[in-house]
């Protein structure tokens, strides 16, 4: 077996331990790493977010806007950063914005928020099952003083039982202020299932995490039962602005629409949206997100309809959108700026994040959808991007 | 509505044109993006995949490994970059890796390969839409005589045909060489819409894309029948290994994943793996990869079992791995140089990196089965994480 | 326009105005009707159960049994009476009963009774109908008032609320007593949404279902969150029992699943079991259940697994089991001998009877699973089905 | 254990041996079954459809119509016996009967008729099952030869194959003539398994079945890839016809259709239609199919439009629909009769009455979506249902 990845005894988070690995690295395969090497951001920084540290991915970022959000949270125009590689991204989302802005905005409504831990405990029998169902109900306020106690900021907000079989798996549902929170919720069900283990005889196996929160999955439990935030953004666009902007009137989206729905339908996507992933996975890279969950966050239904003044209107639900401002990457110096150009960092700023977040995913979708509509989708890849 | 986010009349990728645009956004916003300014990458290599280019996130990568691949392509010892922001996800799977390796390595497979664009054509009625089906079998060589002519690279392979109401949905399927290849797909399919559309009468309207290609969304007919690649990477573990590495037995395994199976299944997840996605988005951004595609790529079919001499058997299926060697944000230098750690650059590398992709996510979603089977889960993550 | 089917202005419900009818038909079509009119249950009974009545359907009952049940309302061996017309069907199904029977019966618990009707309201915008859910947990007393005054047994036990784009999905979740279930809940949810109507402004409109409660439709929800009876049926056989009745292994069986369920799982099935829905078809035109909630009653969650002596544990979760011992079908002759040949008739015996349905979908299961794994399966249907 | 339901040495299949089960089960049981036992078919009519035959159960059945289809195997006007114990059920199919048939009948299109057996192999490993793949493909005619051997009607046409871990799994596609055929495509895949077993060392196991057929569950690879027949039935109906019988106008359809829809959509049902399963039991019932096929029978895609003259057009996609006029329950007296009041006996006569049962399942998916957009759904069930 190869070479083991080289550690610094001293301290690992440091330019010299850097170097270190990539000299190692480049020892091993012959491939230097300088570009990689050739970072911004301080290594103590990343400190609690990577181990084995080696340089950075340096990711463009084009800026889209600006963008109204009329939010509960989010109120004015944004200009957001928007990380890719992938060419016409940033030009199709800014003609989208530019519409919804010229519309007066997106208005943008988060309708819950909840982020999940899902212990599965087994049993002899189904009914064991039931009546430890029924034990929980009971002791819940115990159960949350156990949880609650491991965190300042996370709060057990219920518990959403399901059984199958001799297994019960307990949906743990959290606030978690700031943070996307699933370190905390890790950390608050392990103790609550510690507590539940000592209290509850007759349980005879239990593991902490069963699938059930579907973590970094797409899932019918989580577009129905929300993880993170739940939002909807939705814009009523005049039928001028719409033929005069993207070429299109409101009857030909909604046929677009209805046929796309209809194919995504038979086709088994877990949405009917255009593509709200690449709006989420460009700003999750630009702040310090986590990319893994672009899988369940991405689930976007869309539904468009034309209004009685002839109007288009147009929504898009993100029923598990997982965001943060504060932990995982959101402090790292380059993620902390583009938060900053927001006006998302401080305190009690995640939801206006997430009301920006799917005002831009409403722009992409808008602006995709009238390109299928219009056809002129294949011709703006050929005038933006790479001809590949 | 705010001011528009200038651009440059000569050439909009110079670091100058990035710097103006930092400035504007700095005054619009009072947000100085002085990191995501100091970037190493050169600004004129962004063209083609990036608009409105201010700079870069720089996203820590963490280097994994020695991972032994025994692919059909990818063979020997890897070092692998994840770019990521969660802490542990990297210690993880470097700890996945070197069960793997002193396993014997990751025995991976590709079963198929292919890329789709799916235009959904609407007639009069369900018997016009038969009828232009059989059409399309007759005429398949004339239109991917068409569709061929467009990219040197993309070969239409088949068209596959769904009907529903009074449309026909066509996944066209392409073999696009190293590259991802959906602007070569969309390129040549809309090259074949316009054919069939001058050739065949009593179309009353078409769409390039109706969502049965299900671009950045999960699917069924995507894990059944594939986007990109189908990757199978699997491994046999002596029991003595997985105890000493793990201290799990074959059987504990085996019972946490069935236990998690049921789980995924009726929560009505996408897939009843670990965490594929973590693997994909920490490689994706580390070698410019559309992140967007995590969505449908994050599908990852486990299975495990314990074998007739008692060591333990697990795999990870992933049905629709969309990845490239070549175009979108390949060939950006930070990125360009984590292929060639991986010896996957140059023409023909794309196999090569499916199976090392594919034999990184085998051992995390290893890894973490084993810490959640093992019941050291909760603690791993406040060792190495940040306690938010 | 062909002519009007002919009803009686004194009574329809006759055996004069059922020959009309077949009269009638003959004239149209030629076809005699004669084993149709040659009916055993009185026309007077069908009132409310047919319109345009004119005779019935004979379908052969086959008699399966003794079934151990071991529930906490069905105790002892009964006898099933199985209508079909599918050849061995009944000796599939008496086979796994008396493997049941034999290792001391199935086990059988109920973990959940609601039905529901989930009307769905429209807004304005999403802020609007996130208003509409607060008021409506706020006033759920006074609702929940209006909807019960209008049934003496059903009685609505919560509201769950689901949103999207403007919309708030209410799933009105109800008891309803040994009735099915869903006309009582149309009544009492219509009411509740005209008092609803009445007293809150704002609702642009309302529709009285909007396919949250998928009735008639395999669904995510109800297999999550239960429509009908959540029912689990589970047996512990001995290894030595199965090798002789079933010539197969605890192993093999386990093997046989797991194969299964990955096939299942990737194959989108709503549900990885055998063929539950076959177990549910037969009883439930024996007993005059509503034919069509076979769409949603058959979805079965089925676990394998080898307990620690060796034997085989399986089971079998039915989590939207449709079914009723008075009201519907069940009053007419044939089935409600059927009912009382099970001891189901009565006030307060629909759980005994979901039990007991429950407990043969289990039998049938096990049958078939050890059918393939024996690989006897296409013999047995050689044996005893025709050869079509 | 229970006493053993007695079988007759001589003939099982006579009023006499099922006589003696009566008594026996009245012997056990207190419940005479006096009306089961009065029955009009023929008990040796029940050779191959029923083990241990005790009597009938009587299924009232109505008739509705008359209904007009435009299909390519059924034109003219049909009467359809509809046997259900669900009152309304039938009221609601004949007014949307004499709306289709006022517009003009419904048009059908079968556009694929595949019946399929799905055995899974097992291998060490995914390289060995990719291997065998390319190995069915090359000997597809050596293996179609042993499957076409075993029966005069049913002809293999391809193998889809699937992979997923060390498996594959193939989808036999049969074309079966007037039957289900669902036993003729078991006994021919089986014959194909053994030859294949005896022809290619290498196989591990296999199973004959391996829930990729996904038989008597609801899945998306049926709604895909068709189980069955592939129906479409559809009409433009006039908006004066569809105000003065319905009482709604078009555009308040497609509102009702479009919340449905979404609601359909999150709820993870396996379709957005209304409620095809209804019309699919009753005929089912009345005709001698087999229920246990309602699970993936019952999914059906809805899709409605206001066309450019201002009338609705609606269609139904039902694309597993698993019919037969051959075979099975379709022999017996009262089923018999009922197919020839549809005039669907005799060799070549599947299609048309597949065509008839789409018509009746779009005529009931009509009625119900008028009556829930234009608020009179649950008056209707007051007036024609019984209060439970």
């Amino acid at each position: 077996m190869g070479a083991k990845i080289p550690r610094s005894k001293e301290d690992d988070y440091t330019a010299e331990a850097a170097a270190q690995r990539r000299a190692f690295a480049a020892g091993q395969t012959g491939a230097a790493l300088d570009t990689v090497g050739t970072y911004a951001i301080d290594p103590a920084q990343c400190r609690g977010n990577i181990e084995h540290f080696i340089g950075c991915a340096q990711v463009p970022i084009g800026l889209a806007g600006p963008l109204r959000v009329n939010g509960e949270h989010a109120q004015g125009e944004f200009y957001v950063p928007l990380a890719t590689t992938e060419g016409t991204l940033v030009a199709s989302y800014n003609r989208g914005m530019k519409l919804l802005t010229e519309s007066g905005g997106a208005t943008v409504t988060i309708s819950e928020d909840i982020m999940q831990r899902s212990p599965g405990f087994i049993f002899e029998s189904a009914r064991e099952a039931k009546a430890f169902r029924a034990w929980v109900v009971e002791r819940f306020d115990d159960i949350k003083a156990v949880a609650d106690a491991t965190t300042t900021v996370g709060r057990l907000r219920d518990i959403d039982p399901y059984t199958a079989s001799k297994f019960l798996y307990l949906r743990f549902n959290y606030t978690t202020g700031d943070a996307a929170g699933q370190n905390m919720v890790t950390k608050a069900t392990h103790a609550a299932c510690e507590w539940i283990r000592a209290n509850y005889p007759g349980i005879k196996h239990h593991y902490l995490e069963s699938n059930f929160s579907t973590d970094k999955k797409a899932s019918s439990i989580n577009t129905l039962r929300t993880r993170g935030k739940r939002v909807t953004a939705e814009a009523s666009v005049p039928r001028d602005l719409l033929a005069q902007l993207m070429r299109v009137t409101p009857e030909q989206l909604r046929h677009q629409r209805s046929v796309s729905t209809t194919g995504a339908y038979m086709a088994g996507a877990n949405n009917n949206g255009s593509h709200s992933a690449n709006a989420l996975a460009a700003i999750f890279i630009a702040t310090g997100q986590d990319l893994g969950n672009i899988a369940e966050s991405s689930a976007g239904i869309s539904f468009v309809e034309v209004l009685d003044d002839g109007s288009l209107y147009y929504s898009v639900t993100i029923p598990s959108l997982i965001v943060a401002t504060y932990g995982g990457g959101t402090g790292l110096s380059t993620q902390q700026e583009c938060l900053k150009l927001l006006g998302c960092t401080g305190r009690g700023s995640v939801h206006k994040f997430a009301e920006i977040v799917a005002a831009a995913a409403l722009a992409g979708d808008i602006s995709l959808s009238c390109a299928v509509a219009a056809e002129e989708w294949a011709e703006s890849h050929e005038k933006y991007g790479r001809n590949r």
